[in-house]
């Protein structure tokens, strides 16, 4: 009997010590190729993030007056309370005109090596510029939106007290360098995925691990890889086969559009997977709401592998465990129009 | 020497007095007639301000699930960081509608008799029903905004936290209910009139109490008294002197299309004047950006007066001291989408 549960409990250590290897094996894997996201907000390089600063770009992320219709923020498209975007296939803007893209979320989007599906733009400060000037989305201009900052003193204040080594601090610039302060800090840590990363082996469970092997073995993390699963580099939509004209709109070539290339025909940044649960619908036309559809279509489309219904269920429920902590956001108290501030356009070319 | 000094002693002691007295006799004539802002949400006859109940009800605030196109919460027109309306004449609603109605602030609102220009609702949960099923605001339907919310698991645990007596608590209704809960607690304490009012001398300087004094002695405060300087009666507006219809559009005829009774006609809710500066532009036709203007008008429209500029200046500087604490609201964190969460509809009659 003794020996028995001697072998017995052998046994038990041996596939215990099998399955801690192979979850070293996966981990070790996993290091090579992602990163977890950090807890504090990352260093920008030329853009310290102070609290100052980080606290304008707050207001400035929520000021509605950046839009020549007094209506559209930042978080009208790239809402803080829901997964960092719309929740639409593309956004709505100015005069209720729709956009030709998905709005991307704004979490983590500090990690993406560029912004926008095309990465035309090389940072968030660039980036900030784009919605505010574009008829479709805010439809203001650089000059209004400098003018509607001067005619409040409490921005002068807060832009003096922002930059304070400059002498004329409220500037268009400015403006998205303080927004980019601000959206540095919207990062989403302690996901599932994270935790099991850094070391807590019960953070995932076994299909989730399975899912992650999967996600690995077929050449997803590929191209979705890093702290953000994507974000980094730029590649063929339909590497394989290119999807139809319901995904792949035939109007927008990507990054062709930005570089003029023929090699970057349909290309487009790889999307970052973080809370990617939280980000429906997906792909840059926004077509596909399920995120189930969406992993398959990508098989066909970048790997030419048909995955079972199985591997996709495993590779989903690894997916859903990129969903980290949302941040806190306290909605900012913005400062008062005066008789200075540009008042609000409503259509293109009308006033009220 | 001695007896100089015992002299100016009394001269001073006796001006002291005077004026203490002067400042009692206006802090009782304004005792009569107004109510400090309380620092806590005030008691809602059926409805419990329970934490689960205000929390929901902030989602809710937050929601643009509640609106067809998934784009229009309350908080678009009735921002908690603007003064809590849009700083429109008119609020841009589903399809970049406008509606008929300057958009009142929902700050302190629950303090109002009624609810809507024309008081057509009787409290916040009443209100809160019409803009979601508004075609021009944000174009739902109840069956809708309950498909919706059931589609979301942690929706349907938060009505049931919110509501633990009820079998079957996600409905219109409720929602309604925890939106009026959160709403309540929307007010703004310790304005420096209500400091002044509570005692504080110094908080209102001597130009403002002489504009208080106006207020009252021309008969501002006839209609605009009580805790929120408003909001608990309906007037003519024009009651001595009709304005022109660029301030009082002919086709709106107020408190008349609830009552369809002749002495209704153009008859509009007294506007509650508390963080009045924050609420620009003016007047149910939102047609006044400047405060000062405002009061002019009311003074030929409502009084029969033409105040000269000194005395619309002593008002308005009253007037801005009307500007309580604003809210501290955290950015609720909404949950995803579902499978079954009904789709966003763009257009009226076209989905995505």
């Amino acid at each position: 009997m003794k020996s028995k549960i001697n072998l017995l409990s052998a046994a038990i250590c041996l596939s215990m010590a099998s399955s801690v290897t192979l979850a070293d094996e996966l981990r070790d894997r996993a290091t090579g190729m992602f990163e977890a996201i950090p807890t504090e907000a990352p260093v920008i390089e030329g853009n310290v993030l102070t609290p100052e600063k980080v606290e304008l770009g707050a207001m400035l992320f929520f000021e509605p007056r950046l839009s020549s219709s007094h209506l559209i923020s930042c978080n009208t498209c790239h809402n803080v309370g829901f997964g960092g975007d719309d929740y639409l296939p593309v956004s709505i803007g100015h005069g209720w005109q729709k956009g030709p893209r998905n709005a991307p979320t704004v979490f983590n989007a500090v990690f993406n090596a560029a912004q926008f599906w095309d990465g035309r733009a090389a940072d968030l400060a660039e980036q900030a510029k784009g919605p505010v000037q574009a008829g479709v989305e805010m439809s203001s201009t650089p000059a209004r939106v400098v003018d509607t900052l001067n005619s409040m003193p409490e921005y002068i204040d807060r832009f003096k007290a922002s930059f304070p080594e400059q002498a004329d601090p409220v500037s268009f610039d400015n403006m998205a360098v303080a927004i980019e302060a601000f959206e540095a800090t919207l990062i989403t840590p302690n996901s599932p995925f994270d935790l099991w990363l850094n070391g807590e082996d019960d953070a995932l469970n076994a299909e989730q691990k399975e899912g992650l092997a999967l996600f690995m073995d077929k050449g997803c993390a590929a191209c979705h890889s890093g702290v953000n699963f994507g974000g980094q580099g730029y590649f063929p939509f339909g590497l394989i086969t290119r999807p139809g004209a319901d995904i792949l709109p035939e109007g927008d070539r990507g990054r062709f559009e930005v570089t003029k290339t023929a090699t970057d025909d349909y290309v487009f940044r790889a999307a970052p997977l973080r809370n990617i649960e939280l980000t429906a619908p997906y792909f840059h036309s926004g077509a596909v709401w399920d995120l189930e559809e969406a992993v398959a279509v990508m098989g066909v489309a970048q790997l030419g592998a048909e995955l079972n219904d199985n591997e996709v269920q495993k590779i989903t429920a690894f997916l859903r465990t990129l969903t980290g902590d949302v941040p806190d956001v306290m909605y900012p108290k913005l400062p008062v129009s005066t008789k200075s501030t540009p008042r609000p356009v409503d259509m293109v070319g009308g006033d009220y």
